[in-house]
Parts: C-alpha cells; sequence; structure tokens
C-alpha cells in the first residue's frame, strides 16, 4: 500500500484509473459463457465470477462502507461470499467452495458492479473531507483489481485446461520467426546497495521500507532460460536426476508425476504445450513457463548456475526501462525475443528468485484488515520477479514483489540465471 | 433389463414413452441457470448438465452407434465426455472432473439433446430386422434416463444446499396440515415365498430371476418412521450411544459430525431443512428423510425393532396398488400421509433394507457394456425399496431394487420398521 | 456365545481348556525377540505383545471383575490399554498406536498373564453360585484368545514382510511333492435346509439362530483354487481385464497396484512368496492364499463360475468329518491335498463366501459388552468358512462364520467355486 | 563439513573424540528396553535402534567402503537398511517403516557398532595417504552421531508421550528455586557485518562461507520468552486470535488443534508438562519450549515485537562464551537462569530466527552424497540458533545453524525477541 506520508493520486486522476481498470477486467470476461466463469479447478484459484465479485467487494467494504455516507450494500450476504482471505473483515465463504455459488449468476454479478462502481465514482465527486484516505484506497482496490485479472487469466487456463476439448480462449496468432538468443551475463560489483520502494508513488506495503543491503560480486543472465533449453534439462534426465533436486522438491515432484512444465505434453516427437490461444507447438525460443520454484531450482543446478536473490534481481532491474510483453498485448503467453537488445526482465514470465518472502527490515503492515494484504504470508514462499505476458503493465515497479509456494506453476512463472562472480 | 424372452413393447409405443421421457427431463431443468447446471458438489454427484448429456450419449452409444445405418456422431469426442462408468464402453472422462466441463455449454447440449432425438425417433420409425432389439433399448434407455432424472433433482439439491443464500428451486407450497399417523403392524407368516421379476414387461437385470426363498414369520410397520421420531432418537442421545451403532456406522458418524439428518439445522430450539423449495420447517408427520443406513440401523435399535429385508419388504408390497407421492406430482420432498388407509410403501422416501444388494440365484448379467448397469455394484452397498418423492412413478414396481452406499445420504432415503413375529 | 438354555461345561474341563489355550499362545510367541512383539505394521494388525495382553484382559474384566471377590487389578491402567473394541466396557487406546506402548514390556505383560491365570485357577476351584456362568465365560475367553492366535500369526507375517531381511520365524520344511489334484463337483439338489447354530456346545453368538432357508440346486467344487490356476488367470490378463471385477475392487486393486496375492513377488520367472519359514517358491498345487474378495469374484468370473454363499458352503461341508491342516500343526502355511479324498473344506484357507455378514433371522446379541462381540460387524463385510492352516482345531465347527472387508488379504484367505446346477 | 584447506584434527584427537562420543550415544540407551529402542511415532522421528544403527553407517559408508583396504561389511544389507537420506549412496529403506525393522535386534545391532569401531580405530592407527581425509570424515562421523544424540533424545521423548503411562527416563530432580529474570535489551547499532564459519575447526557446510552482510541497528532480548509469559499469551487469547498469526500457521494451528506448547496439558488449573522426567509442572522462570515457527510469530506479535534475522542472532552471540545447559548436563529439559549475567544465548532451548534456510552467498555443497548433507535442506525451513539442553555442548559455535520445518515442535525449540532500534 502506498505509504501514507506521500502526496496522493488527484481525485479524477483516480477515476480514470478506476474506470480502466474496470473496464479491463470486463474486456478479459468478454469471451466467456457463463458456464466458464463457473470454471475452478483447484483450490488455488477462483471461478472468474468470482474474481469479478471479489474486486467489487474490496471497494465497497474498504471505501463505502467507511465512507460513503448512509451508504446501504445492495446485499449484505455478499460480504461473506466475496471476503477473500480477510479474517478482521469478518467471516468468508470457503475457498474452495467458491465453485459451488451459482448464485448470484454472471448477470447479478454484473449488477453488483455496477452499482459499486456508480457509488464509488459518486464518492470520488464528492470532495469529502476523507478524499485523499479515499483516493489511496481506490488506486489501491485498482492495484488489487489488477492482480486479479492476472489470477483471473491464470485461474481460467488451469480451469480450461481439464477439459478434453481443449477449448481456445482467443484464437490463436502466428508466433513470430526469430532466431535463438545468445545467452550473455550482467556484471554487477556488489557492495551496499539500496533495495525497496521509497514511498514516491504506488506500491503494495511490502515493497517497502527502502533500506540498504549488502551484496557479492554476481553476474545476471542476459535473458530467461528458453523452452528449448529446458528440453535439454528433460533429455539430460534432469526430472530423473534426485541429486539435482531440493529433498522437498524431489518429494513433490515424485508425488506429482513431473516430467515437463505444466500444460506440455508430447505428441509425435515433439512438445505441444495448451495455452489460451489452444494447444500449441513449444516454441523453442521464448522463455520456458509454468515450471516451480522446486524445477527451476534443479534447473539451475544441473545447469552449473544458481538462481538470483531478489536484491540481486532489483539491483540490475532497477534502472532499465518498463517494456515487454504484458497482459495489455493479449498475447497471453509468452513470446520469444525479437533483438539482442531485450533482455525480458519485463513482462514474458516471472522470475523465481532464491529469496524467502519475508519482510524487510522496519516493515510494519498497516492497521486493521488492509494489513492482511501482503504480511500474513511472509512464510513457506518464494518471490518473484518482473511481472508476465499477463500482467498489466501499470503494475510495474522495479520493486513490486509477487510470491508464490515453491510447488506451484499455474501462474506464468519461469526463470532467470545467475552466478557468483 | 428386459429379458429377452418377452414379447416387446410396440414401436410406437416405445416412441411416446421416448418423446414423454425427454420432455420431462427438460421441463425438470427449465427453471436452472447455466451456472446452476454446472454444479457438481461432490464426486457423488454430477452437474444437470452432464445428466442432460449422458442420457442422451446412451441413446447414441448403445442404440444409434451399433443400428443406425452410417451413423456419424455430432461429436465423437462427447463418447468420452459423457460415458460414465461402462468400461466396455471405451474411456471415460473422470467422474469428479465433471464440473470442469465448461464447453460444451448448456445450449450446445440442448443440441446434442435435439440432434440424438431426432435420430431415434427416424429409427424407430424405419422398420429394420432389429426394430425389437432397438425398442427394448430405448426402453431401457428411457428407464435410465428416469433414473437420470431422479438423480438430478437429488444432486442439484445436494449443490444448491452449499450456498449461503440457500437458493429456491421452486416455490414454496403450503405443507398439508395433518394428524399424525398411528403406527401399526402389517403381519406376515413366512414361509417359501417367490420374489423377483418374472419377465413380464421392463425390470432391469438386477431385478431377476423370480425365484424362492424362505421367510421367518415377521411384521412390517405401516408407514415409515416420521421426522418426530426421528427427533426422539436426537434427543434420546442417539447421536451420542455408541452401543447403538454399527461400529463402521459409528466411526463414519463420528469422522462426519453427524448430529441430524443431512439438510437439518436447528434455529429457536426448531428444526429446519433445507429443500428445493428453500428452507422449511421439519414437518413432525411427514417421513424422515436424507438418513444414512447407519443412522436408520441405530435408530431401529433404539426403538427396539429392526429394518426389513428386501424379501420381507417385497413380500408385503407385492400385492399393493403403486400410488404415492412420485416426481410426477412435483412436490420433492416427502410428505405426510393424509389417511390412515395408505401405508406410504410407494414413493415418498426410498426405504433402507437389511439385506446387501446381491444377485438373486441365477443371475447371469447381459454380455456387453450393457451388463455393467447393475452387476458391478453387486458389493459393499445396501437395497432400498419403494421409490421417492423425486422418482417417476413409471420407474415402480415391487421388484424394484436400488442401491446406495450405508453412509449415503443425498437421495430421499428413509427407513420403515419390522420386528419378528 | 454358547447360548444360556445349554448345560454348560464342567469346571474342570473348562479349567483344562485354559491352561491349554494360555499355554498354546505362549508356545507361539517362543521364537520371538521383545523387537518381535512390538511390530504393528498396520491399524488392521496388532502387536504380538498387545494380543498376549489383550487375550488377558478380556478375562479379567468380564470374569475377575465382575465374579472375582474383593478382586484388586494388578494395574488399573490396563483397561484402556487393552481393551480393543468394547464400548461399553470404557475407554480405549487407539487401535492403530498399540506399537507405542514400550511399556508394559514384554516381561511385564507376562507377569500380567501369570497374575490372572492364578486368579482365573483359583475362581474356577473356588464353586460359587455363578459357578456355571463362569465357565461359560471363560470358555468363551478361550475361544476368544483362539481367534486371537490365529490375528497373532497374520500380523507378524504382516509385520514382518516389511523388513527387507526377510526374517524366518520357524525354519523352512520341506514341501510334499504332490501331483495336482483334478477338480470335480460335488451335487446339491438345493430346497429349504437348516443352517446355523443349535446351541449344543460353544459357538459366537452370530452363528445361531438355527434356520430354515431356501438353497436352489447348485454344485461346490471338490478343492480350492490352487495356485496354479491363480497363475493362469494372472497370465490372462485377469489384473488388467477390468469387466472381471466389481467396480469397488477395480478401484482397490488400481489404487494398490495389485497384480498378484499378497506376498507375491517374480523373480527369474518364477513366483515367490513369503512366508512365516521365509522365502518360499510357489507350491503350484497348494491353493491360493492371501486374495482379497475382489480378487476372488474377479477370478470367479474369469473362471466362468461363481463364488458359493455361505449357506450352499455350510449345506455342503456340515456332515464332512473335521480334518485338515490346522495351526495345531504347525505348518503355518496352505499345504496341496495328498490324496483325492480329502476336499481341503476345513483348513488350509478360509473360503470367501458371497455372502455379506449379516444376522441370522431372529439374532440378537447377549446384553453388556460381550453383545458388541460379532453383532457391531454386520455391515460392508464378506463370511468365510472352513478355517486356515493358522486357525486352532478346536476352534472349527460347520456354523463357524469369520468376516474380513472385502480388500482385506493378510489373513490366510482363499476361494473354492461353485456354480448353479 | 570442514573446509578443505584447513589443517586436519590429528589421529590420535580424533580418536579419542571418537570414542568419546561412542560412548556417549551408547551411555544414553542405557537406560532403554529393547521395547523402548523400536518407538516411532511419527515419520519425523527414528527409533533409537535406527539411530544406533545409522550413525554408526555412516562411518562404514563414507569411511571404510572407500578407504580400508579390502574393507568387507558384517552386512552388506544394512547400507539399505540404514541410510537416512543420502540418494547418492544407494537405495534406501523407507522413512515412515523404520519401526518395522524388528531384526537386527538391538543386540545385533550394538555387535555392528562394535564392528565397526574397531574397524575405525584401526584404520585411524594405521597411517596411511589419506589419513587427512579419513580424520576429516570421522571427525564429521562424529558431529553427526552428536546431532543424532539430540535427535535420539527427542525422539524417545516424543514416542514414550503416546504412552497413557507417561513413562519416565531418567528419575525426577527437583527443579532450581528461582526468581523471575527481567527482561533487558541488547542494543546493536547495525552496519556491514561479517557472519558464518571462516574455515578454522570444525563446521558443517552450511555454516560457511564466510561472508558481509549489512544490518540495521536493532536490539536483542536478553533472555528466552518463558513459560509464564507464554501462558500470558494463552490467556490473551493468542490461540485464537487469527490477526497475530501468518496465515500457513492460523490453517496449521486450527487443523492441528493447538492451544498450548507441545506436551502441556492443564490440570486442576495448573499447567502440566510431560518431560523425561516424567510429568512435572511448568516452571514459570524457565524458557518456553517445544513451540512450533507459527506459534513463535504470533507470540512475538502478540508481545509487539519480532523474531530476529539470524545474522542479528549471530551479530550479538558471537564474542559471547559458549555455557549453558547441554546435553553434557544430563538434565534433558531446559532450566531457569540462575543469575541475571546468564543470558541463555546458548543451550536450554534452540532459538527461532526469521530467517529461511538458505545458502550463504558463494555456498557450494562438496561433491557426492557428503553433499546432501544440508544443501537439499534448502527450502521451506527456517533457521534456528544456540542448542538447547538435549544437543552436546561440544557442537555448539556461534555459526552453528540447525532448521526445522515452521510447524514443527518436537525439537527443544523456544523463541527470543528482537526489535528495530
Amino acid at each position: 500500500m502506498s505509504q501514507p506520508e506521500q502526496k496522493s493520486v488527484s481525485s479524477s486522476e483516480c477515476a480514470d484509473l478506476f474506470k480502466r481498470v474496470r473496464g479491463q477486467t470486463e474486456a478479459l470476461v468478454a469471451p466467456l459463457t457463463p458456464e466458464d466463469m463457473m470454471l475452478q479447478s483447484m483450490e488455488d484459484a477462483s471461478p472468474a465470477k468470482w474474481h469479478l465479485a471479489h474486486t467489487t467487494w474490496f471497494f465497497e467494504e474498504f471505501i463505502l462502507k467507511p465512507f460513503a455516507k448512509n451508504y446501504v450494500s445492495p446485499d449484505e450476504r455478499f460480504s461473506i461470499l466475496f471476503n477473500s482471505y480477510y479474517v478482521q473483515a469478518g467471516p468468508r465463504h470457503a475457498r474452495d467452495q467458491r465453485r459451488l455459488l451459482s448464485s448470484p449468476d454472471v448477470e447479478a454479478v454484473f449488477a453488483y458492479r455496477a452499482h459499486i462502481e456508480a457509488e464509488i465514482e459518486q464518492l470520488l465527486c464528492a470532495g469529502t473531507p476523507d478524499a485523499s484516505k479515499i483516493t489511496d484506497l481506490v488506486e489501491l482496490g485498482c492495484h488489487h483489481e489488477m492482480q486479479h485479472q492476472e489470477l483471473l487469466v491464470t485461474d481460467l487456463l488451469h480451469g480450461l485446461s481439464h477439459n478434453p476439448l481443449l477449448p481456445v480462449y482467443q484464437r490463436a496468432e502466428p508466433m513470430p520467426v526469430t532466431t535463438p538468443m545468445p545467452l550473455s551475463w550482467i556484471d554487477h560489483p556488489g557492495g551496499v546497495v539500496e533495495m525497496g520502494h521509497d514511498g514516491r508513488g504506488f506500491a503494495f506495503d511490502c515493497e517497502g521500507p527502502r533500506h540498504k543491503t549488502y551484496l557479492c560480486p554476481f553476474k545476471l543472465a542476459s535473458r530467461p532460460v528458453s523452452n528449448g533449453e529446458w528440453i535439454e534439462f528433460i533429455e539430460g534426465g534432469g526430472y530423473e536426476r534426485a541429486e539435482l533436486w531440493l529433498s522437498d522438491g524431489w518429494a513433490e515432484s515424485q508425488r506429482a508425476n513431473w516430467e515437463a512444465p505444466l500444460y506440455w505434453w508430447q505428441q509425435d516427437g515433439e512438445w505441444w504445450t495448451y495455452t489460451l490461444r489452444g494447444p500449441q507447438p513449444v516454441n523453442l525460443h521464448a522463455p520456458v513457463c509454468h515450471v516451480s520454484y522446486y524445477e527451476s531450482d534443479a534447473y539451475a543446478r544441473f545447469a552449473g548456475k544458481r538462481l538470483p536473490t531478489e536484491a540481486e534481481w532489483e539491483a540490475v532491474a532497477a534502472d532499465r526501462p518498463i517494456a515487454g510483453n504484458f497482459l495489455d498485448d493479449r498475447h497471453y503467453r509468452p513470446l520469444p525475443a525479437e533483438s539482442a537488445s531485450v533482455d525480458q526482465l519485463w513482462g514474458d514470465v516471472w522470475e523465481w528468485t532464491s529469496s524467502a518472502f519475508s519482510p524487510y527490515p522496519g516493515f510494519r503492515p498497516p492497521d486493521g484488515a488492509i494489513g492482511e494484504y501482503n504480511g500474513k504470508f511472509m512464510c513457506n514462499q518464494m518471490v518473484l520477479r518482473g511481472g508476465s505476458c499477463v500482467t498489466p503493465k501499470a503494475q510495474m515497479r522495479p520493486t513490486y514483489r509477487t510470491f508464490f509456494y515453491p510447488h506451484q506453476r499455474w501462474q506464468m512463472l519461469g526463470i532467470r540465471l545467475a552466478d557468483d562472480n
């Protein structure tokens, strides 16, 4: 969350942002049937319909209820149905049963969205003494909704992937024809560096405070690991050689029978993958995607390298311009780089770091339910950096930290190697 | 399945039956949204949409594919998606993932139904040398679909019951005001009796052959156990007294925290139950419903009685006219009897017997995939008799045996006591 | 339990029986180390040490506590540790944690046995007004202990089988060299027959009351299915052909990866089996053993036959002399028949019947905790008949019914075919 | 493992260490019966007998097999039975089945120990060209065995705790009568500091390389959290207030029904705890023990503080003399400090840090199976520092890092608070 001491975004900028983000969410579900929007294929994922409602609930719960005068909810029961995990915001519907909410149906959820949007827009125009608190929270709500846009897309992919008909969300497009990008290394001299968000502009709470850290000299790969390189790992016995793996990783890979990234299969000697554009041959030059931390760590050991820490990643990325393949581009899958000057630090795939998700020195979550946003997940998860092809570009900052469990694969997760210097 | 030596139903009777049954299925889903038709709340249950498609697949797989000349399926992949458990009919989609089939959507499933109906109607008119085989199979398919009508309704109830909004499938109707029905006993002298289907008219394979069995003298209760009596069981510590329970039943009741029939809860000192007509106060004079075999057996022990065997039940019921509260009546819940002359042997609730579901002497299932209809379930399940308020009346016969696992409760399951004489 | 109306065994006969049975139990554990007596390899099995103590507790709980004047237990806490499943006898130690009772150690358990034996012997001599009740209960306790002798041996085999060292309980003995026994059929004309125990002499409660039942004409195989025949089933794809299996059986066989009877493995093209006499080549002419009901039922379907009902089995066995390979013979494994006149109805292997374990007409368990002996298991289990190579011969009667779940294999379980006539 | 560039320990020092450590292990099991040594109460724990054999196997596998000329194993099969997790050392017996190895029995395991000891002693005397490699490995084996001494004791406590008889490993001793120790804070100015092992003397591989890190100013509590303070947490609703907990921690605490530290119960209003000296009242001034990371983190939030990082801990502890309550003192439980000058950084209880167990910059595990010692566990576990009342004192160094999963409680695990300055 943005740091309180900073100048807030203006009400009109905020209203624009709100309108734009809300519209983008609805555009994402435009190709879906009500049936598609019911899919929940695992507890980690939620139905599209639920994402539509939950992001709306967030505005209602944290803004309208505390700040809109005489506010009456269109349906009080939604506060239970669409609370995700905010314990301090009251009881919640069980996460793995979101798929059992046939009502409210899609139409009713759209009506809920419209109702809340009108209320928020009115509140933003109203000019109250709480205006800056409100714009801060609306901005947070928009960034929250952008996070859910990414989840909505990856949850949908996971849901559809269970259908033997291999449905197509958006028609296939031709992949750019590329030449393989040679791997080079970006050197960094190490020493005491600063990292983390300084409070200017929007950031989530866990991105700060800005603080010093010490780095040994290191180097970072000039691009992510490619599908072609991953196939070398497979063919080199990567999934059979226990000595390459973390102990927990090996146990999980055996339990889950991992033999390739999620959504891959072999057909007539060629690797294919399921995407939102339907089944596609694996592009050898594109970044590998849908690999867990465990696999990534094993790959790095196979390659004689290691994963970067998040401090190393940020030290390199901090001054690189944010450009790349994002949700806004509507490719919905990682693409190969088209020129050697592109290092793909941004977009395409999130990059696993070797850093566990922990609080920065001096971190204190905000008071109240909003304080549950990130702090309570600071255990057992690993940090990823750089955003993906389904991250809205407006979310990207050098300090942005996302985090997943080391076994998870359904997000757009890839890797970039590092080494000691 | 009907016995081969019997005269078959005529083609035109069969076409009428087909039309009627198919129409009834569609009438059942008329009040549902596409979202409702996606609900699958447990592996035992299936989405309404899947029932619509599976019953159609049955006609395609067992009739059109073998008997319709030059038949081409509208979509070959449906044979995997909509096969339930017929191993000999090829691979199947995993049962617990039926909820993940957002496509084909409801509209496409209705198109599939229409297509197959047209083909079947044409085949019935065609007059081929296989005509009697075909009418036999169409009749079987209709009875199969009637079984799925019952499942569709109970699966829907189970799915909707997980929604905190407690949705209403059909508007509440007033319950008839009744006086409690006194319990009397129907005596039977025992001896060698005949039971099972004799092959005249339709029956499922497991209902025959007709055979002799020996009964000791016994008596059967004149009506099912009522909700009021069940509340006495609850208040008498029935759910806490291990000595009343089968060992497996006690373990299950502890694991699942049973304290009352499924869908019951207590509110301001009164028992309520969730039904397809929304939340309703428990009617004390109506038959208890949604109780497992384990609970039924414990109740019988509590009452100092026992459950009847299926032979005892059939010996009493065989010559009673088939009349009662069936699916056709659209009450969708058991009702209290309105006159002492009604023994409620038919309809309202299925009645647990103490008989394990086993083959009758001389039973041989038919060859091929159709032989999987009942035979392969002859282990670990208990027989119930008499049909329920969501059984189509056309299905009822004195020899009809349904069967469920002793822990299951989501069907309309009740009990009738018996005793030695 | 013996029927109350019958004349009881005399006190001195009873004391002899008691002494003999108690001695046999101790002889069984003589070759074991304290470590062996701690083995508990699954919840279904118990450590040998626990069997030694539990059988002793039975005498203390049901005889000494109610009938011995001023009786003081050597350790009151044993009544919790060594109660198996008698809910009405008070709390119990969790079944799957019996392996965690390192104290009392083996020495202390032997001391407990000696103490209780002295008390029982004194009570039997004392001549009280309750003498006949006491002798009845001591007799029941002896039969209870004989049941545990069988369990002790099969539990031990299961425990040892997990040790890669394949330990030997008793030195290997040469197998008799035999010729294959041809299979013939014993015809039975059917009709109304009587079955069940008539109350003369000892029997467990579930063996009565004696009652009439009706049998269709049938025939029973002259010997159990042999290992050689089972290998034909394996080689004929028995474990891969779903159409041979019950639905629950197929699910279990897939889950548990069954490919042969329990304890079998293939080595250099030959089948071996682990026994209490160490690893042994499978004897082709001996009865197959360690097969579940599910496998047995699939085998019968493979062979075009069926399993007998327990009524059929008893109708044939009732007048055959009880002779065979029992625990008393100390072979600890089934042996091939050595002459065609031996039908092996008794001993060698328990024979699965197609009858679910249910109460006979008129069955009422005795009052109190003793009534939990059999009645509460009358669900989900199948009856077996005839005893095995680890059943004490003194237990055998034509009416003896044992029962196991259809997936269980660790007892000495085999099959005999039947067919309609 | 010790860094290769360092001067090795001498052969005679090494022989002395070996003799001493091996003797200490045997002294630890002296009070146990063979039955006690079979206990394995969960997969995380191993039987004492297995610890005796596995620590011996380590010497055989990594020293005798590669370095002893013409070495013949007393039993080749032990290499499977007693390998713990070294994938590169060949196949292993399943971890959760160690309790099923009744043979080799305790006597045979002692014979195995004696045999290997004689061989190692001979090898140490022999003076080969590999002498320094051998002494390094023997030293490692001794430290490995000391780690297992600690595990043996905590595994035993866990195993015995399941016995309702609450057995006593060593007679109760009176607790010192103490006054509560006031809490003060040790300030640290932060800045760039060095941490990790520099390779002089023995250390495990994961303790190095020594490297720089940056610390913000902080303060560390002068003593661990006491039982009395923990009771305030309990009484303050610590186990019911979700907002105090990490999300994963709350889920685990609900799943496992945590209401107090492991082994605690309430009796007549007073807290008791099970220890190796039998049941004892909780000493309010002693450090709290048997708390998970999740509980520790919740406690810190309750107290308005945080846990230290391992770098912070080491920065404070590095120059404090190593003195405290260790295994050598045979108390087997944490004790209250007896003077204000004792900060209990060493011994009594391991102290959870907020640092995930990760590789230090430049860490490379040694080649071969020995490289599996620590590196493959660098995920999902948290670092603890300072040793406990069951850690051999000879193991302690300021750089020693142990690590456990955040849900684990059966070790002697406690906490010390920290705060920002």
